[in-house]
């Protein structure tokens, strides 16, 4: 497994294009970006679980239900949320005004929005700068499509990785934005896949689910879902695999590949956090099982009073397991050990059950790094996971105080 | 139902008092409480969720078990939680000091700790202060008493409320703290309410389990539900009214007597939130039923975004919508109106699913009173509820970030 550069456009076949079309005043970003393969896909994805759907979130649903697509038309600016049938027929007019540029069916193009919620979208000037966007797609467009999908984020995401699948070169590509409003129920406003890999869209969509389960589930920023969250993947097959259309070991490398690059992102956004210092990362072993380990980490990572904590760079660990302890997951806090580790080493503070008398300094110095670990070693069971989180700062404070005006 | 001073001690047959016996180094305000019955009490009480629980906690569940007390006492300036067995005989020995002084069973002492988890209690100088704190219990203890709980709490909260059942006058007061770690779990660190009451440990125990889903259970300032939270009530039968040992007028009387007691810590809980300049408070009607409209308004008071944007004054109604879509529950976004309200008046900003577009100075004015309405408007049936919250700001990330050391 080899990570390679071009993130959305590293596998064969795909380009992608961003332009400022002034969907936002005052945004000097690209806001409206395209990925587009130049032939037929297969597609899954997975949507926000809020009950509040955004209207492209809608559109996507009816439009991705075959099982296939061909394009993904997003846009910064305005989240085209809690818009109403208005709201509706603008993502569809977005979808309509990518595909007639393209010659494609409507229905092979998904549209999502990031931004505001509760403003009408200005679909014109969106109508107005498709035929720019398209005429400009181009095999190293992702460096422009990658900023054209951020908001508050201050740096871009995106990562690429080549396996070997049944003696072909498969190639996997990604990018992704997102900073707030994201939670363990799915972690990102936005994430977009491709692949030249040959797989069914059952196949395909099997795989998304189960690595997201793994991976972008387990991030938390700040407890909140958005109305918009989305993460497709499209597979164009031109790597000429033999195709993917049940288990094994074929399926295996495709899945391992996947959770690298979502785990990539997962991270990345965790880093980029509104306001954050510090990446933390909460691994925890021993328990029941891995469904039961995840929680644990999400719940630890989730606490405003831990996120806190690690702004001030104080070795709470007291915090961490009041966090554990309403989880609503059983664990043995008798058999609960707690360590923090980064670049500057690690140190155990609570033995099986039992506070120690660590070394505040060399504790204030571990939590002074940027990324910081919370191993957690349980003596229940087998299961492990990982979440991953960010620290509470002033700055997050700042920021959503006042992003609407 | 008339409110009037007294607190605790209001009640007749109750003492309380309070002493500096030095459990935290630096602390000046007191850090050791009593409150006494001179007779035996019913008694019941609803403890934190939380898996992880303090050694009090689990004390206290033992000498409850029975439904009878007569004596508690509390401490600040140290959690006795994740101390292991030591911490739990430390909590037994509070008791037996407390039993010693005051010539009662030690299972007739409940016992309660509030402050930083994790570190042994200072056992010797509690059992050194007891002799003096029982000596000086009075019936105005009270204004001693619900200082020495406080931790991060910037105001002492109390309340006491009469009410005739039966002909007679029955008293019913309360002090509570609590200002982290609160979460809709269980509303508070420690609450204790005492009456002179006559009512049968059952009723009491349903009585108060009823009163905390309508009351402490609708309180969040952070999402995190503590190892301590506990409310006691003692009932002493002093009033002299006939004992009530099933449903019916007096019950609904009393009940309504201890919901009064309960919404008036609730929101003064929320109003002190950790760093707080706002108590907000969401109003859900209209919903499919009570729990519904409970469970919604949780949802929005609980959102880290929606907390920011109050502080920021950002009549950001979005997020609102958008956390009562992750709450898990039904309801018709498109028969969904939101209006804010304060002391400067009320402005509707989404009418039946429509972004309204109000006047943003108006809603900059509203937004900039001390108490801060929002009300929801459903048309999914005739479910209403209340939750109570706070504004998250800079000063509750830097008392958190700096707490334990």
């Amino acid at each position: 497994m080899t990570m390679i550069e071009g993130g959305v456009c590293a596998p064969a076949g795909f380009t992608a294009n961003s332009v400022l079309a002034g969907i936002k005043k005052g945004r000097t970003k690209h806001d409206l970006a395209l990925i587009v393969s130049e032939t037929d896909c297969t597609a899954a994805a997975v949507f926000t679980k809020n009950l509040v759907k955004a209207e492209p979130v809608k559109l996507t649903q009816k439009h991705i239900a075959d099982g296939s697509a061909r394009a993904i038309v997003a846009n910064a600016g305005n989240a085209n949320a809690c818009t109403g049938a208005q709201g509706y027929d603008n993502a569809l007019r977005m979808a309509k005004s990518a595909a007639r540029e393209l010659a494609l069916r409507e229905t092979d193009v998904l549209v999502c929005s990031t931004g505001v919620i509760g403003q009408q979208i200005n679909i014109d000037c969106i109508e107005k700068a498709m035929p720019l966007a398209v005429s400009g797609l181009s095999r190293n467009g992702n460096v422009r499509a990658r900023e054209a999908i951020m908001t508050t984020d201050l740096v871009h995401k995106e990562a690429a990785v080549q396996v070997e699948i049944g003696g072909k070169t498969v190639t996997l590509g990604t990018m992704a934005k997102g900073s707030g409003m994201i939670h363990i129920n799915m972690g990102t406003m936005l994430g977009f896949i491709t692949t030249d890999c040959a797989i069914s869209s059952d196949m395909l969509k099997t795989a998304l689910t189960d690595s997201v389960e793994r991976t972008y589930n387990c991030v938390s920023v700040d407890g909140d879902t958005s109305t918009n969250d989305t993460l497709i993947i499209l597979a164009n097959g031109m790597a000429g695999n033999k195709i993917i259309n049940s288990r094994g070991k074929d399926f295996e490398v495709f899945v391992s590949a996947l959770d690298l690059l979502n785990t990539t992102m997962a991270r990345m956004i965790a880093a980029d956090g509104e306001g954050a210092q510090h990446l933390i990362e909460c691994m925890v072993s021993g328990a029941t099982d891995d469904a039961v380990a995840r929680t644990l980490a999400k719940s630890v990572i989730s606490s405003s009073l831990v996120k806190a904590a690690f702004f001030g760079r104080d070795a709470n660990w007291g915090r961490i397991l009041c966090a554990m302890g309403y989880s609503g997951q059983l664990f043995k806090p008798e058999g609960t050990s707690v360590y923090f580790r980064s670049a500057a080493g690690e140190i155990e503070v609570f033995h099986e059950g039992v506070p120690l008398d660590f070394d505040e300094d060399k504790g204030k110095l571990i939590l002074g790094e940027k990324e910081i670990g919370i191993r957690i070693e349980l003596k229940d069971g087998k299961g492990s996971g990982t979440a991953w989180g960010c620290d509470l700062t002033y700055d997050y404070v700042k920021i959503n105080g006042d992003y609407r005006t």
